[in-house]
């Protein structure tokens, strides 16, 4: 007959490691334990298969399988010397299931088997009476409510009501009376709720536990979870029966838990905290203060010099960090679980290196063995705990741009260059527009109400790598009165301008005061070293940045990009000093005014582009022609209508202050106000994410696509002719078909070839491509291929598109759409791989097969986060491209993804 | 050698009407009506192929060909017994293009050639010395521009300095010595611009002539013709020699045009008009009078009978109405062209049905000889053009919604109401909202200054069968001072409220003034036999409606809808005695207040459903859940914030009226305004369109789909009671993957096998499908169909999805798109084969593929254009659905395109 029930203990196992479909994944892991000689509390594994048995069979397990479960209990029983139900003697047990696949918190346990009220004094007799009736209504209470189905709560509102009658606070300071009270009591619950006594036989309760384990395998939580995770329903879960060891048995027993090196830092120290006499719960409990494990040393010698052993034993089998728990019962040390440990991101930068150091693992193990995501902990100041503690915390707004900042609250763009030059200041606003980017570009943090993962707000912070919290929504942000508000614990906290602000942009927190915080070093050692393995394995795959001016350029060569993916110009259009000419172009109804406004921009974005240029010497710098719809640049419809409506009862001063806002003589108010709205109620847009921007710009105005390519090849000959080396590439954005493209591109390749031709540069290599960001562009990738020399996934628009969402009011039904399970994950900050890198996969395969050669990135924010890097690798991408502060996170994305390529090219051909 | 030159007249021919290829469009018609007999001025053609060899011969025709071409003109010139060049007996011929396609306007022709200044002499004998001076320059004028290249207006200025001179007002007040002295001027213009005299031999004429025609194929507007109609390059341009034949050679010559059946009412009568002693430009021009046809008859009675034996001979033979022209030269008549006639839609029905009655055609013919669209002047009442001479045509706007309305001027929905009381009005807005419904309901037209033929307006006035203007951008409306002014002509028009309007909804037009109209027949004789040809034909494939209200879903099964595919639901939330229980649900902030106000409004959905039900028993009823975003149901925001601004200096009555029109109390504005601003702001969204509606509601709040669930099913129980057959589809919208599906779906199967289980009613049956309405729909369909029942593509907004194209924003570069032919239709009235429709046939692959017996249908306005229903039949969709009026349309199309459908089957293979 067919081997079900694998047994282990003693240094010895049926079962090993590697046998994670039959064991489940615990039981794989206590039988290699075992096998490696640690000392487990031994027991028994019930295979996975058993559990579709027992459905097939209809809810029963056959008659053969218990008996290998009996002739495995007798040999527990053997090992322990303790008899399961044995009045004199008992064995206690854990009942724990474990699936292949780890699916935690989704099915239950039970510990303390086999109690009864013989053997129950029987452990009194070894523990005490307190102890022995703590073990006991535990037991009744996870058996009463896994296998028997009894509300939780209806076993606490006992103990609350002892409590009461005993005027107890804490459940410790209930003694044996009381608890012999509440088992009572609890017996009485099970008899009424099931209308049976609560079962005495040590046997039954042992089947009825596995089977209830067998039954969770299909309860609602679990088929959810396996459905959102993929996890094949035909599995099963085994079922793992374990010696119960007791590390609260007197001031020879004890408990705690460790890691083998400092999961902070990843200094090779052995770290971790025990209780003499208390059980697992109390060291996380906080009741009694834990000590450090080093004093364990002096405690028990013999214990320390053991545990040491076999965790460096343990790390070493592994090959990792290993997060351990022990229980030593009357002076035996047991080992109850071991995992590879979880740890910061300096941590596991610095533990990977030291262990290619130690020859323990090699570079290729190293470079897979930290989460990308972790080393943003590496590249940004964070504020100081310690600091934290006299500070209120206001809330949590979404984690937009990591780092921390601290400073004094402004409120406007204006308010914060005047401001900035007394001290740092924080940005606060309800949402932030294009117009405010020079308010934003001098603040150390930005903080608004509104708006997600990639508003405003978000996208720009990050890309200048200044840490945000965006979409606070608890917060009320008066901008004109210039005070914030946010309920917090219970009452209202109202800040105003000038007050002091520390936002986290790593983890969204706001509190109100001064915090202190801690620089970064992102050329430390450890990472520079480890980066360097990375980019090894990266190969010819690139990561560039998104970057708009040279100050953000620099920066991201110092994170390591290899040229610029996404130079947005629009960016440039805001500056103080050109925002009039901007207007005065927008607001002129005829080509002739436009062109004279335009040539006035010429000279300052030539500069711009020839700072890029110089910053990137010898890497691609692809520049987008002006993508925002027009009406960014003037001011809003809103607040000239209300201005508008005001004007009337306006005094003097009102006035005036209205007068600066628009930069309009006081007098002029009343014929030019309603002017300007006029033209700004023709730019006014239902859509404008939809609307009249990208390219359908540059075709209704071909001469601002002309000025940008002028600027642009101007800008490359001048730096060129210094011995730069420049390599543009006009990118086209919102392309929907090719024609749209064919007509930008005339133009610029027109300009081009005018602007070369004169400086005798005829052999400049440049590119004319386009963003992919419109479903219907990648539909017809084909096509749009044969016209663009380069494609660039705009993921940011795409995802938009593709999931008909626009990212600024998805905010308002995340929490609904995450919680109940509609997405995975925000798909503003993970690639949709499903919808939007279904698209992406067929307009790489499409435009090659035009163009074999053709180049393609990504520019869009998931250009840096790593599952969506490794997508883009599988989908043949050239390059990735994003913040500055990123580069080092997509560059080891990268690299992993090269590490899997073997694996993910078969996926990928599947 | 092969053979290149083809003869035609005198009764034969070397080629027939097949040879297009050989002898383009035109040769082979003058070939085939040379052979059937029908009197043709004589010549030949040299083939297509000549255009090519030319071109490979680096411009010039090989000698051989020549060769072929002179002989064909020996031919000519003994069948006209005259010659090229004869100063005694010349022959004058035309030199004409003409392609395999029709390319109208692309290439030139040149008429008169063999005039010089010896042969011009000896056709005065003939026709005088004015005649001959005027083909003579016109002549030169012809092959100076077309063959020389000069440009057309230098010989024009030459003409106007002669007539300045002159003191003459028309061509016609010069004589011939004016006409002498303008030969010279031509003459010397030649001899200028070119640097040689205007050739005088008639050979080297005809030679200059047929090259330039050979490279007029090559002309940049030809090029670009051919690559937007995806005609080959390679196909070249034949050139067709023909001897000339003149009308005003006295009054035994004449010129007419006609059609051999009423091309405006399509009766079985002659047609036409001539002019004796006149050219064919003369009939068309207007300076003289053109006679009716039939006084040829005492004119020349042999010609006209002649003529009507032709005519009658060419209808048969090519078996549809013949426009065509012809010349009467010295009693001679000469058929110079014939083509089938264009005709109006009550024409074409009618010729179709006669002629299948006359036997002249089988009934698929008749199906396939009339354009769908056509279909629409029979549907709608239309402007009396008699009645128009007197108004004045204040411009043009978009044709929204076919019919012609006429009423009095109303700027607010409520007006409507108020004023239609009165007599019929019109409703003149910027832009409708859906709070206008009550107002467009009871107007006879909608005209709106902005918008497109999607907009809210368009869509809802087609729906309702009112005739709408929308997006006449010339024209400005003050809705608060009640007027419209126009800039017309160069001077300013202003209307106000009460003046009078008549717009054309079919053609754009709008007229101050009270026009007269006519109205239409829709079940006419001719029509509907014609239809029920059509519905032959069209099977299996279905055509049902779009209709919210009984009374549209009444109308639409009077058109011959087999169903209603899209009841929009949020129309009913919009009626008076709704929208108050509306807005206290999206007001409230809780579940509990929610379902109070919900409560309320469950019996008046159910009557609604009950009616549509009703009207479509044993027709399946497409409804959809609740839709637009919740602010559309609230006060507008910039509204909301003008008031508040204007509160502080309102006076009483100006407090009235804002009370009035929030429903408050004047002396609660103060407090209650800012309070529903905050909620408003709360709901304000920057892309409403990929915003928080559709299904996200249903998600976010249950208990709306809840109650719309329970709603449908219970009217369904109500109305079945009484022996309707109730067949409900329930659709959820915007869904972009299975998950929100599911979630729906859940809900509305809950309530519906409650509603069911308690009436008794478990075998009704229903279905519970979804819109395809986002590309991430569409791109995973085989998962949603995994749920869905059948699928119902919402085309609208998957073309601005796909498109990231707002409908609503997209007139503002309409224009430019299309006239710089980024498009080439609007893509909300035709669909996007090439994109958008790619996702469609993805989509209903991917679907069939999890669910072979998906139902699939369209219900996006593009079901009711023609192209796009042909579209939907090769995709392989079970229906489409469309405004009731345009559901015959539909239906036409529906069976033209199962008519062709072999040919497409293999399209779709392919």
């Amino acid at each position: 007959m067919k081997k079900y029930v694998y047994s282990f203990g003693g240094g010895t196992a049926d079962g090993d490691g590697k046998m994670k479909d039959i064991l489940g994944g615990k039981g794989a892991g206590l039988a290699e334990m075992s096998r490696a000689g640690v000392p487990v509390p031994p027991g028994f594994t019930i295979a996975c298969q058993v559990s579709n048995l027992y459905f097939e069979a209809g809810n029963r397990v056959p008659e053969e399988i218990n008996g290998q479960m009996y002739k495995a209990l007798g040999m527990l029983e053997g090992r322990m010397g303790q008899k399961l139900g044995d009045p004199g003697n008992p064995l206690l047990v854990s009942v724990r299931s474990g699936a292949k696949f780890s699916m935690p918190g989704m099915m239950d346990t039970i510990l303390n088997l086999g109690l009864n009220d013989e053997t129950a004094l029987s452990l009194a007799g070894k523990g005490g009476d307190r102890f022995a009736c703590d073990c006991y209504r535990r037991f009744i209470q996870m058996f009463g409510s896994v296998v028997l189905e009894i509300e939780k709560n209806e076993f606490e509102r006992l103990i609350e009501a002892r409590k009461k009658k005993a005027r107890a606070r804490l459940d410790t300071d209930l003694d044996a009376s009381d608890w012999l009270a509440v088992i009572a009591g609890y017996k009485q619950l099970v008899k009424k709720k099931t209308g049976r006594d609560f079962p005495q036989d040590a046997r039954r309760q042992l089947e009825m536990a596995r089977d209830a384990v067998f039954r969770s395998w299909n309860n609602d939580r679990a088929i959810h979870y396996r459905r959102m995770n993929k996890i094949p329903d035909d599995l099963g879960t085994a079922v793992n029966v374990q010696a119960m060891v007791f590390g609260n048995l007197g001031e020879t027993s004890a408990t705690g838990v460790g890691f083998t090196r400092n999961p902070a830092t990843g200094e090779r120290v052995f770290y971790g905290e025990f209780l003499v006499n208390a059980q697992g719960e109390d060291v996380v409990a906080g009741i009694r203060t834990p000590r450090p494990i080093a004093e364990l040393e002096t405690v028990m010698p013999e214990v320390y010099q053991q545990l040491r052993e076999i965790t460096a034993m343990l790390e070493k089998h592994y090959r990792d960090v290993q997060d351990f728990e022990f229980t030593v019962q009357e002076n035996k040390l047991y080992m109850l679980q071991t995992r590879n440990g979880k740890r910061t991101g300096p941590a596991a930068v610095r533990i990977a290196v030291d262990m290619v150091r130690e020859g323990l693992i090699n570079k290729k193990d190293a470079v897979l063995r930290v989460d990308p995501s972790q080393l943003d902990q590496l590249l940004h100041p964070t504020l100081d705990v310690k600091s934290l503690k006299s500070l209120a915390r206001l809330g949590r707004g979404l984690p937009a741009s990591p780092g921390a900042a601290v400073g004094r609250i402004v409120f406007t763009a204006e308010d914060a260059v005047e401001q900035s030059a007394n001290g740092p200041v924080i940005l606060v606003r309800k949402e932030t527009v294009p117009d405010d980017i020079h308010g934003m570009e001098v603040s150390k943090g930005i903080l608004t109400s509104r708006g997600g993962m990639t508003s405003h707000a978000a996208v720009v912070a990050r890309g200048m790598g200044t840490p945000c919290v965006a979409g606070a929504e608890m917060m009320q942000v008066d901008e004109r009165g210039r005070s914030l508000s946010v309920s917090a614990d219970g009452r209202k906290v109202t800040l105003k301008e000038g007050d002091w602000l520390s936002i986290d942009g790593g983890t969204g927190d706001i509190y109100s005061g001064q915090a202190a915080t801690r620089e970064a070093d992102p050329t430390s050692g450890y990472l520079a070293g480890f980066m360097g393995w990375a980019d090894e394995f990266r190969g010819s795959f690139g990561v560039r940045a998104n970057a708009d001016i040279p100050r953000d350029a620099k920066a991201a060569r110092k994170f390591g990009a290899e040229g610029i993916g996404l130079c947005r110009t629009e960016h440039m259009f805001f500056g103080e000093d050109r925002l009039p000419h901007v207007q005065a172009m927008i607001l002129s109804d005829n080509e002739k005014d436009r062109r004279k406004a335009l040539a006035r921009l010429l000279p300052m974005q030539r500069a711009d582009f020839a700072g890029l240029f110089k910053a990137m010497d010898g890497f691609p710098v692809v520049i987008r022609t002006l993508d925002p719809p027009l009406h960014e640049f003037v001011p809003k419809r809103e607040e000239l209508m209300v201005d508008l409506a005001k004007l009337p009862g306006a005094d003097a001063a009102a006035r005036k202050e209205m007068a600066a806002r628009y930069r309009m003589k006081a007098a002029d108010l009343k014929k030019r106000l309603p002017e300007l709205l006029k033209r700004v109620e023709q730019l006014h847009e239902f859509n404008p994410m939809l609307g009249h921007r990208g390219c359908r710009l540059g075709i209704t105005y071909p001469e601002i696509t002309e000025m940008q390519a002028r600027a642009i090849f101007e800008a490359a000959v001048q730096v060129a002719g210094k011995g730069v080396k420049v390599i543009p590439e006009v990118m086209i954005p919102l392309v929907g078909g090719v024609q749209e493209l064919e007509h930008q591109k005339a133009i610029v390749k027109r300009v081009a070839e005018e602007v070369l031709a004169k400086a005798g540069m005829k052999n400049l290599h440049y590119m004319i491509g386009t963003m992919i960001e419109i479903p219907r562009a990648a539909l017809t990738a084909d096509q749009v291929a044969k016209e663009a020399e380069f494609f660039s996934f705009g993921t940011n628009d795409l995802t938009q598109t593709t999931m008909g969402l626009s990212r600024d009011d998805y905010t308002k039904f995340s929490k609904d759409y995450e919680q109940k399970k509609i997405f995975k994950a925000d798909p503003f900050a993970v690639l949709d791989q499903e919808g939007v890198g279904k698209l992406v996969k067929m307009a790489v395969e499409l435009g090659r097969r035009s163009r074999p050669d053709l180049e393609v990135g990504i520019c869009g924010e998931h250009g840096g986060e790593p599952s969506s890097v490794e997508f883009c690798f599988r989908a043949g991408m050239n390059y990735v491209s994003c913040s500055p502060y990123r580069v080092p996170i997509a560059r080891l994305a990268a690299a992993q993804a090269a590490i899997s390529g073997d694996k993910t090219e078969a996926m990928r051909t599947a």
